[in-house]
């Protein structure tokens, strides 16, 4: 269980109630689970830099609400986490319809990173997303001013036609052969992720994710009331050996990878493990994600094909996306499966938001249609790999003694951990302090761990050297 | 229990096979409730037009897999609509996922209509759209003209702050007050409303609805498990003393109205009746959705203002959206309430698609702050007040004998409702095979009823006269 949180003293809340609304929040979005061990009171009181006493009482409240157990000498342990048990604690109004909702809060250093990426002047130094200068504006302009818009009406169930068309064209350069109708566009793969879990699984089914996952950072499938299991990884990708094992034990489940340029590790999986987890796949009969959402991005050579190529049993659900090879505000990406899967997806997006915006949708029409994808795509990859090349500099100028990383061959990160064990709640807020904004690893990883994705994509170079020395300056403050 | 459906006697499955899973269906997405009575199989072969040995048939399995019930001469039951029974009619692989997920399929006839719209020379009778000629084609191609977009990235948690800004300019004409941070954009008010069955309801919660509905139509509450309850409905809107009786009787619970030109109906809601509801809102500490989506599309008078401008305990939230008065293709909406509740659903929103698309966000925001909006509804609503002068004489004209109506001051609809009963399902796919795409009532309403929702805003004047002459004549054929 990780303490990587403290009350604010300048809050206009008790230490009191920030304490006891911070492990109701830890409970209940899943990051502390039935049955885990709190740390001793000692512990709490030194992580959170407060009297003892205070959390005692705190404890002591939350034990006669049932939702903590002593367990005499063995400990302090999480009872319970139904909402009914934290909605049982009477709240006037509103209050007590945002605790009873099915969706659970975003992790607190979500939020926070959500808000702070926002602020004037921050550098944000793990921000997937490519980086102003970087922005297609003139191809962009080009099809701005050839569009003439005479409607712009609600859209087809799946999606505009031709733009999906225009993407099982795309695809088939990787070798996936689809025909439109097993193709929905959605809001970004985000929300391919979102309606996944309420269209296809139910609460209580098992999600197989990489350790440390992308997955990890979204709490949409724990919200939905799936639970996350991690699955290890080497430098080839998923543990074959440690999934196998794992799936032999389980009911209903999913597995949920990202093959290419892994977020947030950067790492590919080889040939030869894709050709094995897709025989795994076929035994087991597994149903798999695959998020390809750094597809295009490679700096020197191209990676294996996607899994979806080389399945022949409809086995995978294919995620790709214009965020991350064009623009993460088109909100514009796309799933591919099975037609019958593929209808369903598409009848609850019509439920939820009634199709995406039609006018990203035109853009994206044109942006493939008239070759500016592949155009674009030259530029980008020889700007990403110039600003790798940087960062791996200043790394091993500011990070070699008191870190690791492995070097990236395309996407957006570096995952850099630490070689000595430190709070890395406390490191996120201390760069806060001088203007750096951080992915700490633990919002991809349900344990702690000392590591910090950086991305190459969204810092300008200067941004890059002064944030990377800095931030290696605040670390050996720990030291 | 309504049975506006009957086997497709061209299909390749077996009637059997059908009607099997039309009651399956019927029963997970609630149309057929736990322990309501069927049809005798004598009317349900005569519904469905086929022979009753194949209704036994279908009804023996299903009493064999327990979702039927047989209670002797009191007839056969629904027992139970779990999907954990569904499920367990053991399929293969996708089916059983698709079987499970937690979001159930939207109704037949809705599927149908979603995509029959888009079938060449249909006649759209009853679609909630501007038409094509009505479009703003040169204010938008104004406004995209001189957009520069010089980056297209994630956007605020809560959306484009200028657009937030320009929004609360937008309300403080319907005397509604607010501040940014108390304004979240949606992809759509549909989008809202999926937010807040997910964020501030539990399963198991009763949201009431009037009788017709526009949310009946939606199956997002229900999917995420909420019963709706239906309220009655005068010439004024919502039947107060009906609400006050069932308010008394329930628990955790919500309120869904359409104050202004409602949908399906046109009715508006009076200003004394506005008053008095809001105070039975504050004695039970209700909270409501106000769905204000024709709040700018009045005829002659303005309509009262909406019930957000008399809220002094913060018991609204409001929705509105651009897709009525401007385009729905840009899915651009937004929802007000009290800051806590916003935040909490701005953060749910980043959980499922990282927020709206932000080229939409920039076209609405120059829409406003340019001031297109308020030219173009000048235009807008003249042209709607005369396709309404023309659908009124056209329904005097042929079927002022068969059924009756409302005048509506504003908004899109005509709620038909014929003097006779007549199978509406059977009416809605005669329509069809004449190319007229009908809403008919049942989709609003959990009863039968003979009502037919007429929308004067899609369709272009001669289809309107060829479509209503027609439509009543295919009626008549059932007199
Ligand atoms: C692996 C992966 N999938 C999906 C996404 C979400 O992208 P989108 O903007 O398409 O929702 C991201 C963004 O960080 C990602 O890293
Ligand atoms: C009352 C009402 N609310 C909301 C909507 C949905 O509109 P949007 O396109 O904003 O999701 C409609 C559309 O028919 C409507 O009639």
């Amino acid at each position: 269980m990780i303490i990587n949180w403290k009350p604010n003293r300048d809050s206009d809340k008790s230490l009191y109630d920030q304490i006891y609304n911070y492990i109701i929040n830890q409970i209940s979005n899943g990051d502390w689970y039935i049955d885990s061990r709190l740390p001793s009171e000692r512990k709490l009181a030194e992580a959170m830099e407060v009297n003892r006493s205070t959390i005692s009482n705190v404890l002591d409240e939350l034990k006669s609400e049932g939702v903590l157990i002593s367990r005499g000498s063995k400990g302090t342990f999480v009872a319970n986490n139904t909402w009914s048990i934290l909605a049982s604690t009477s709240q006037p109004n509103w209050k007590k319809y945002l605790d009873q909702g099915i969706h659970k809060p975003n992790q607190t250093t979500i939020q926070m990173i959500n808000k702070y990426e926002f602020e004037d002047g921050m550098i944000r130094l793990g921000t997937g997303e490519i980086s102003t200068d970087l922005f297609p504006t003139e191809y962009v302009n080009e099809i701005m001013s050839n569009i003439t818009l005479n409607s712009l009406n609600y859209e087809e169930p799946l999606g505009y036609k031709p733009l999906r068309e225009a993407i099982c064209k795309y695809l088939s350069k990787f070798d996936i052969e689809l025909k439109p109708e097993q193709v929905l566009i959605v809001s970004g793969s985000l929300q391919a992720l979102s309606l996944i879990s309420i269209g296809l699984l139910q609460p209580g089914s098992t999600v197989f994710v990489e350790k440390p996952s992308y997955l990890k950072s979204l709490h949409i499938f724990q919200s939905a009331g799936m639970k996350l299991k991690e699955i290890l990884m080497d430098e080839d990708g998923i543990d074959l050996n440690d999934l196998r094992k794992k799936l032999n034990k389980s009911g209903t489940n999913m597995l949920y990878t990202i093959p290419t340029f892994h977020n947030p590790t950067g790492i590919v999986m080889n040939e030869s493990k894709r050709k094995q987890l897709m025989e795994i796949i076929k035994e087991f009969q597994l149903p798999v994600i695959e998020d390809d959402a750094y597809a295009d991005l490679w700096f020197s050579k191209a990676p294996p094909k996607p899994l979806k190529s080389m399945d022949d049993s409809g086995s995978v659900l294919y995620t790709g996306t214009l965020s991350k090879s064009f623009s993460p505000g088109l909100r514009i990406g796309w799933i591919a499966g099975s037609e019958s899967v593929i209808e369903r997806l598409g009848d609850i997006k019509m439920q939820t938001d009634y199709g995406s915006s039609s006018i990203s949708q035109l853009i994206a029409f044109e942006w493939f249609d008239k070759g500016y994808h592949e155009r674009y795509q030259i530029g980008l990859k020889s700007s990403l790999k110039s600003k790798c090349k940087l960062v791996l500099e200043l790394l091993s100028t500011h990070f070699s003694d008191i870190a690791k990383w492995q070097k990236p061959n395309g996407g957006f990160y570096i995952w850099v951990t630490l070689k000595k064990d430190i709070n890395m709640f406390k490191l996120f807020e201390d760069a806060l302090k001088s203007k750096l904004l951080i992915n700490p690893g633990y919002i991809y990883d349900f344990n702690e761990n000392n590591s910090i994705r950086l991305s190459i994509a969204y810092a300008t170079g200067s941004e890059l050297e002064y944030g990377i020395r800095k931030l290696s300056e605040i670390i050996r403050k720990y030291y």
